[in-house]
């Protein structure tokens, strides 16, 4: 059976689509390059999509960095220190998880999928309004009405296998699974030699997480 | 008061445009490539979007050709001699209002508006599960959990002026606010020197509603 996966290069989202490849499903990767920052993800990403034997792997590219409004798309500086509990990031990219699962809907439906993976948390990115179980339901919701496959009684399921979980949780999957994190990409504002900062909120939430796991990250 | 309207140079994005500007909304209009075939679109809509008097005018490409599936999108003939009721043409992209509405969303919250306008009809091309007016509920609702405008509050209203009205009632609409329907372009597969092939879906409802408004379409 197949399946559209999200993957960004990052280790969530391997993660995710290696639970998607353990439940069964063929998988069908897409990475939206929608004007971060840093080239490094895109290496990290058709390094992880090799490294999953993926059926296949499409690149689109939407530029959201032209709409302004975020830090992770070069406006305004990115935060350092690790995220405040329940206050949105300056990080967040406005509407971007609608517009990935749109892309991957669109995918999905001309591949004849109904199920779409992407590695959204909601523990550690409390405070990013696309990464909530409610948010998932009613894009799912949304996306019956939206399409052809869904007017004939197809029903698209988005899977968020990692939204209930901790950091520390998903490396211990993840490990389990037998995944190299070594692979993934997680800095926000990587040095110039390319390591990661290891003060923005997803080198901080990624170390943290590999802490409590009791592993250690081997990009560091 | 700012609105963000999809505009693709075709005269139902212009009427709903022109509603928009006509409810007292500053336009800001987002027109998307998503590897349509036809150059003399992106002429249309500049000219359409200059002569509407617009705030801003965004381009955004984004290529859903790549991922096939439609007729509209080089993937098979563009079929010809009008819709048949009830049935989806192949010119259906595949969620592609939801790819369309997810851009203005992003747009919409980085510019702090709350009103999208988007130029769908139910009547003529019923067969487009994405042109239906309980789709444009559920994308609406969605959108309020999918941003952090929308947890902070603040509620998205997606417009979709023309949804019950036939093309004559749009023809008429447009008519008394002054449009040029000469700066448009409809056809789906125009004849090597731009002309409208006057067969595919999009010519035959065009002219279905000219004749039936009683008007003269200046693109004949």
């Amino acid at each position: 059976m197949k399946a559209v996966i999200l993957l960004s290069g990052g280790m969530d989202s391997y993660t995710a689509a290696a639970i998607a490849r353990d439940s069964g499903y063929d998988l069908y990767v897409l990475t939206v390059w929608y004007g971060q920052r840093h080239a490094q993800e895109i290496a990290a990403a058709r390094r992880v999509a090799q490294a999953l034997g993926v059926k296949a792997h499409r690149e689109l590219t939407v530029d959201l960095a032209s709409l302004g409004g975020s830090a992770l798309l070069g406006d305004g500086d990115i935060p350092k220190g690790g995220p405040d509990p329940g206050i949105i990031p300056a990080t967040y990219v406005p509407a971007r998880n609608t517009v990935l699962l749109s892309l991957a809907l669109a995918w999905a439906e001309v591949l004849g999928a109904f199920d779409i993976f992407i590695g959204v948390n909601a523990l550690d990115y409390s405070g990013y309004p696309d990464c909530r179980p409610e948010y998932i339901q009613a894009f799912e919701q949304m996306a019956s009405y939206a399409t052809k496959a869904g007017v004939e009684g197809g029903r698209f399921h988005i899977h968020a296998p990692l939204v209930s979980l901790t950091k520390a949780e998903i490396v211990k999957r993840g490990i389990a699974l037998g995944l190299d994190y070594g692979l993934t990409h997680s800095c926000y504002d990587p040095q110039l030699d390319g390591r990661p900062c290891g003060q923005c909120d997803s080198c901080v939430l990624r170390a943290r997480g590999f802490a409590e796991a009791g592993v250690k990250d081997p990009l560091l």
